[in-house]
């Protein structure tokens, strides 16, 4: 954990009743061992930058997390409740230049019907490495098909989920491989997503990233990027990619809500060019954003 | 929750010293909200079943626990202390015909290095209904192909991860298409495992289960039966197996280890014929064993 945890309990008392936000203490244990979050990854997750206090992209983050609800038909978040949670967590953190805050809904304890819930933050770590040297990403099979969201839709895929681990072995691999991080790709061969990041590719003046119905994450900071690339002269086109076209881009980034925009330097053993002057704007524009 | 759950902690104070058994109500939160079992689904268990305090298949799920901790980078367990642990949970479920156990062991606190651990058990359901009447399955998709835990062992298939969002997911499914259980299919056509337990097939005097190299988890149930099949007159065999052949079948099981052998009745929208004295005969060995 990073210092100066923040933490409330979203605490569910009834099937209709508003849930409350409780105060807890960070350094104490909050959660039993029966909470199906713990026995069985069920459950969901969002996780906002925050800039001196601000949170960004709130109902944009809201409206994912409901997604995710009715994916893992959990019972839906009270969108008014959990907002309060985050801006109150995020206001603890308003000496920080950058923080986060993550909202957590789980099946609750096993056997009963209510979900269980907290809102946690903290500063965030220091990202500059990542925002101007950049990474190296391994390009890692992600086993499924492109269409498995529509054919097979319990398979969650685009639901962010508790069930984090293949994500995090991945990233395990990608370190063996001397690699920073991951490019998931389909059995069909097509580019999908990080394991906590959305893939962003930029060929002259367009910029790309994977379609959603692919089974990938719809990305709050991608979304952001595609609104303002105009204002910088960038087109901005969904399209399927390949890693060819990857390897060939005049740029490229993985894209997520707390590391902001880090550039891809290589792929696998091939390198990458670094955009700095653009990487620089935006994450100055991501970081700047007051909604 | 059952009723009567019992708990303690395997905790672990320095990554040389041997993990310590320590008491803990069940009541009461034991566990942080910054564990990386509750907020990643990171981290990997075991259940066994109890009959009148006896745990089964000690060795065999101690080996798989060891196995799957292997799998995703953990600390290997202490094999006398979650020994200790089980038997000692066990024991107080003697009064109990049947119960189960479960150990868990989670990558811990994030950003610490020392793992978190815990058992606790509890009298099982009463499946009467379940083993003799028998389950209808719901044959669905998986994504994976058969060959992804050779390709891809990131993808952690055969490992047994707290990250089942999508095994509970399938049986929603399951039930919203009025079946009670689930069979995944690969994608390239072969039958796997249900999302907590592992087929087994009859035809004629042949049983069969598909191969755990297809990324499914070594089933220790059915491994305990087909040790003990030729006392029963049949052969078994580890081999591949498609949809065709379970609905072509004399007669099926899903194997778990609480719930043991549950008759499969019907395949989709086919009726299976259910052998009431073959399945009486597993269960029967499956609760009388004393290993």
């Amino acid at each position: 954990m990073n210092a100066q945890p923040h933490l409330v309990l979203v605490v569910h008392s009834g099937a209709d009743a508003t849930p409350r936000l409780v105060e807890a203490l960070p350094e104490h244990p909050q959660l039993s061992i029966f909470d199906l979050a713990a026995s069985r990854g069920d459950g969901i997750f969002e996780t906002y930058s925050v800039a001196r206090g601000t949170p960004h992209a709130v109902e944009a983050h809201l409206t994912r997390f409901e997604r995710s609800a009715r994916m893992l038909d959990l019972p839906l978040p009270d969108r008014d409740v959990w907002r309060e949670g985050v801006l109150a967590i995020a206001e603890r953190l308003a000496d920080h230049d950058e923080a986060w805050v993550r909202t957590v809904l789980s099946r609750g304890i096993e056997g009963h019907t209510l979900p269980t819930g907290w809102v946690y933050g903290a500063p965030s770590p220091d990202f500059r490495s990542e925002r101007t040297v950049g990474l190296r990403v391994a390009l890692l099979d992600r086993g499924y098909r492109s269409d498995v969201a529509s054919t097979s839709p319990w398979l969650l895929t685009g639901a962010k989920t508790l069930s984090y681990a293949v994500n995090r072995a991945a990233v395990r691999e990608a370190h063996r491989r001397g690699a920073d991080d991951v490019v998931f790709v389909s059995s069909d061969g097509f580019l999908l997503e990080g394991p906590t990041s959305t893939l962003v590719v930029r060929h002259g003046d367009r910029l790309s990233t994977p379609p959603a119905d692919f089974g990938i994450l719809l990305g709050t900071t991608q979304s952001d990027l595609f609104a303002a690339a105009g204002d910088w002269g960038l087109s901005a086109h969904v399209e399927p990619l390949t890693a060819e076209q990857l390897r060939n881009a005049d740029a490229a980034w993985l894209v997520s809500s707390v590391r902001h925009a880090a550039p891809i330097r290589a792929v696998d053993d091939v390198d990458l060019a670094v955009d700095s002057a653009l990487t620089a704007t935006m994450n100055g524009f991501l970081n700047a954003r007051r909604t």
